[in-house]
């Protein structure tokens, strides 16, 4: 029995920002596991079975994937970004701590991708150039008061924030309040940046102060960055801002 | 003139975790510029002048890779993992801030790279599977007492925390503090990860918790990994444990 499990991030969407080490290892997959969107980033070839699946069926996907690996099937499963942060790789590791114990000695490999977060970063300057905090704003699987107790604390620090899922149609008020205790906790004029889709056709990039931030900014496919005190904004006479964190706390 | 000054992250050292956009960019350039061992990575060829400087010397190596770019050459300055954390992109835009206003002008582009942190964790599992927060341990640019404070709002807010630059020959001293503080905030049964030079030969990686954890098992080639209060370890009867942060917070 051959079979194994690579838990693998795509990375933000541009080919170009796929490792060659998770290019292998899907090149070698007789299986690949995920939700539709990012498995139908896998090309089809013959003798391989993309097996696509409905976003928050993490759990089924994972036992799934499990049970082919133990079966003998070369599996990877796909994430967007890298599959460590707000991925699949926790989602295995919980079906695989509950389940047949057998699966333990399975050959389970996590091939990181580049985060939504750093390609975000990337995109506008340095953001994230100094201490940050990286936080999910979906209540869909803790209580939103975590939520906002996380964001007083993050503010308290002074960290930069990334923030995954900011904004679903099922819950379209929760980056609303958020937004709210952002601008009572870091004031008006705090950098903020919406990064939607970035590396794909779709990218759209805006960066704003708290003040002028409004919710629509966000949706699903957006990665919200927050400044520290100490972000700051260089203009330039053609193009884009950039945004970046000095390395520095006087 | 065509210049252009690319600031790319080699990931965390194996050859399968650089991004073809980074090796296109690296192939593209005329200069390479960076600390000796980074530079190192990018092989000789004819045309291609390698600026290999000292560590600590970031804004000098910064404004040198700016005035290059400005007289027409094709400069990539490199950083080990990714670029915009903890790493050349945030030093390349305050020399750009301070410098010459022509240099705002130039074509600036940052290539995200799979950092420290994502490598360090899908080694070991998915630790930074929740929410999570990156602190530089090193107090060379900020006062150790914010480092202090971050430490303790951290725990408070019950992150998972990866850290930066944990130890150096200059300040032994303080890595020592940082793990007195985070037992009495974590408790001695909170689990920590060492990750040395992740995917090098010189890898190692030791699983422990905070009570048996002690300054000497980091280095400044170290990831430290310390998990959130539900952070969990998986034995297997082969090799090593897996640790992982589940998704859902009860």
């Amino acid at each position: 029995m051959s079979g194994w499990l690579s838990i693998v991030g795509l990375g933000p969407g541009a080919e170009s920002m796929l490792t060659p080490e998770v290019a292998a290892s899907l090149a070698e997959a007789t299986d690949i596991v995920g939700y539709q969107p990012y498995v139908e980033r896998v090309p089809a070839r013959p003798g391989l079975v993309r097996h696509a699946s409905d976003n928050r069926e993490e759990l089924q996907r994972a036992q799934a994937a499990l049970r082919m690996a133990a079966e003998g099937r070369r599996v990877a499963v796909v994430s967007s970004g890298d599959p460590g942060v707000f991925a699949m790789a926790s989602a295995i590791f919980e079906a695989l701590e509950a389940g047949d114990p057998a699966w333990r000695t399975l050959d389970i490999r996590v091939l990181p991708g580049i985060s939504a977060m750093l390609a975000a970063s990337a995109r506008v300057g340095a953001p994230l150039g100094h201490d940050f905090c990286c936080i999910n704003l979906s209540d869909n699987l803790k209580p939103w008061a975590l939520i906002e107790r996380r964001l007083r604390l993050a503010a308290e620090a002074d960290f930069a924030m990334a923030f995954y899922n900011p904004r679903s149609r099922a819950r379209p008020e929760g980056f609303a309040r958020a937004l709210e205790l952002l601008r009572e906790a870091c004031g008006e004029q705090r950098l903020i940046v919406f990064a939607r889709a970035v590396s794909t056709p779709q990218e759209a990039i805006k960066v704003t102060s708290l003040g002028a931030a409004t919710p629509e900014m966000a949706d699903m496919r957006t990665l919200v960055i927050v400044g520290s005190s100490l972000t700051r904004l260089i203009e330039r006479s053609s193009g884009e801002p950039l945004v970046y964190t000095p390395r520095s706390v006087p």
